[in-house]
């Protein structure tokens, strides 16, 4: 790493853009054969792009995430979700790199999805929002970067959902990353994630009201069942260890149990709490169709056809796990530097140690970011 | 083993008893200084007495279990719930050893539990019922006995809620069991197992249909939370490689995925079926009541008060762990005989390698039934 290290500040504040990039006379056409338009792109880049492009990043987010990746939208306390790791300074350098961050397709963060109004009935498409896969996700991602004029990616990042598109995206266009950079991701969900999902979907559509999708119009919505998947969605991003160390079995706000079947213990108080805060920040029905894509995610399951998209991969690869990980854990990631690997794509892998589960993503953990660090400096010296 | 493992057989048609064991006059004193009445308790009996009731076992079920352990109640294949292990020539062998069972204070099946009418309202108590511990479930175990003129117990055998009673048992009335046996079970559970419990809850209380808990007389109840609550402790019933074996990500009744948002994978159908028959079988309030109890226990929490209980245990014991287990992991076992041994009680432990995860303790695993049936024929001898 560079000097630069020594010297990490904030992008302080970022400004969200939108833009249309699909239209009826240009659709977007997704792997179902359905086409949607017009789809909107709520985007942030930070940074200043090189002649020639060789310093653009892509920032790909996960499941719940949205355009503000780095920076605040007016609260310093408040700064987007990966902005320990973006900014001037910072592993993603934006001294030196130009980033490129939007909300997903499916999303409920300025990009359409379900929430957004069908212009076929003029209310929102709730469940009639077409399904869409990971590699639709990536569609609107170049098509973005073609609306920006660019024509080369230095990188793309992503954990887990976001790590999922940075491996579909170098299979299906083999030559426009150099670098690849995918965080405790899998090429394939197990039974046991797969259950998790469909739990928490089972507890957002068995909700009374849920209304079949249709809940924007009626004042209110799944609340219930939506807060009921994020508490459990929580239970296995953090890992055993770190819920003991964050909060045993220590009671809240008082010395002794009250031995009710109410909220006694700390950790019941937080999921309690991270089940209400997300109802203000995201909808059930993106919910449901962003847990479904990585349902169905299943890259490496046509051998035939991998053996030849990877003969043609001229992506380098960063695979990171973490050890206490147990939503994906670091055999997804072996999974895929294996299949990489026999298909002699070049990729760096490490597991890294990290008490804090699948969120390590999020979070600063030292190792973690200078490894982040060291490949994108390697990635820039290369690209010149 | 004796001869008598060669020649299983079930036991057939057994009957459930009821008695009614604790009255106005003499109620059941909880720990929480509240009293209780009446309190009818459903039980079964397997085998015969021998003089001087060298042969009882008692029976301790789990959370969702009942009276019926062993044998039917009309269809034979519909067993109960520990069928395989229990029976003539099975490792509870009731050819020798007379068995009893008994649904569990707070339960549904029988026994005085949430949905039993308050006679002092004369509608069912709701949440009006009082908070219990695991220390008031073997007080209505040990009333039984009495009733029934036992004053020995071989052993007391139980998996997960169910060796927490034994556990307690043995502290609380040091003299009282030969044998405890304790299968997959703690003596306190992590935030991350109070967390799905927690999670469990918050499914059921956020249901609408509710109702703070008086939902009895509404004809509906909170059956969406309910199922879900059930969805999600399947998935820490079972590990995951059981599940990647039982599943894997097979899609339900076709070939092809639908790509929808509906039930598409096996394992999303087994978890649904789970749900939906769990509503039949099972109260909402008896589910909050009995994995609240599972929270609060504790037993060897105050270092003092547990040398003094140890210093006069006579119980010997056999604990048990399954290597797959993730709901209750091997640690938990580790540290009950970490305690036990520390102050000298007699302490028989195995790790049992099983691929079914929690729910190993209801299954046939060969290894688990030779060591109970060796362990029981040993304490048989022992008591002569």
């Amino acid at each position: 790493m560079g000097a630069a290290d020594h010297t990490r500040r904030s992008l302080g504040l970022v400004e969200t853009q939108r833009v249309v990039l699909f239209t009826e006379d240009d659709p977007l056409v997704l792997d179902s054969g359905e086409t949607l338009f017009p789809v909107e792109v709520a985007y942030e880049t930070y940074g200043e792009r090189t002649a020639g492009d060789g310093n653009v990043v892509v920032i790909c987010h996960a499941l719940t995430g949205d355009a503000n990746a780095a920076g605040h939208h007016g609260d310093p306390d408040r700064p987007g979700w990966w902005d320990t790791l973006i900014g001037p300074g910072k592993p993603v350098d934006t001294d030196r790199l130009f980033v490129i961050s939007s909300n997903l397709l499916g999303g409920c963060q300025g990009t359409t999805g379900p929430s957004s109004i069908d212009p076929s009935t003029g209310a929102p498409y709730g469940l009639r929002f077409p399904i869409f896969t990971v590699a639709d996700l990536v569609k609107v991602q170049r098509r973005l970067l073609q609306h920006l004029g660019i024509q080369r990616v230095l990188a793309a990042i992503g954990g887990s959902l976001g790590g999922m598109q940075v491996l579909q995206w170098a299979l299906d266009h083999p030559d426009e990353l150099d670098n690849g950079i995918v965080v405790c991701a899998t090429s394939r969900l197990s039974a046991q994630n797969i259950a998790f999902s469909a739990v928490a979907r089972a507890a957002i559509m068995n909700d009374p009201d849920f209304a079949d999708g249709d809940y924007y119009a009626t004042g209110k919505g799944p609340d219930h069942g939506l807060s009921v998947a994020r508490m459990m969605a929580h239970i296995t991003y953090l890992s055993e260890e770190s819920m003991r160390q964050k909060f045993g079995r220590r009671i809240q706000d008082r010395e002794e149990p009250r031995f009710d079947l109410g909220v006694d213990f700390q950790v019941e108080s937080y999921l309690q709490h991270q089940g209400k805060a997300f109802l203000d920040r995201f909808d059930a029905n993106s919910y449901l169709y962003l847990t479904r894509v990585m349902d169905y995610f299943d890259p490496f399951a046509d051998a035939e056809r991998v053996r030849e998209q990877l003969a043609h991969v001229r992506t380098k690869f960063l695979v990171l796990a973490f050890d206490t990980d147990w939503r994906f854990d670091t055999s997804h990631s072996r999974g895929i530097v294996r299949t990489l690997t026999a298909h002699r794509v070049p990729v760096t892998f490490r597991e890294i140690s990290s008490p804090h589960g699948h969120d390590s993503f999020l979070l600063e953990v030292p190792e973690y970011h200078r490894t982040v660090a060291a490949y994108l400096d390697r990635a820039l010296e290369e690209a010149g």
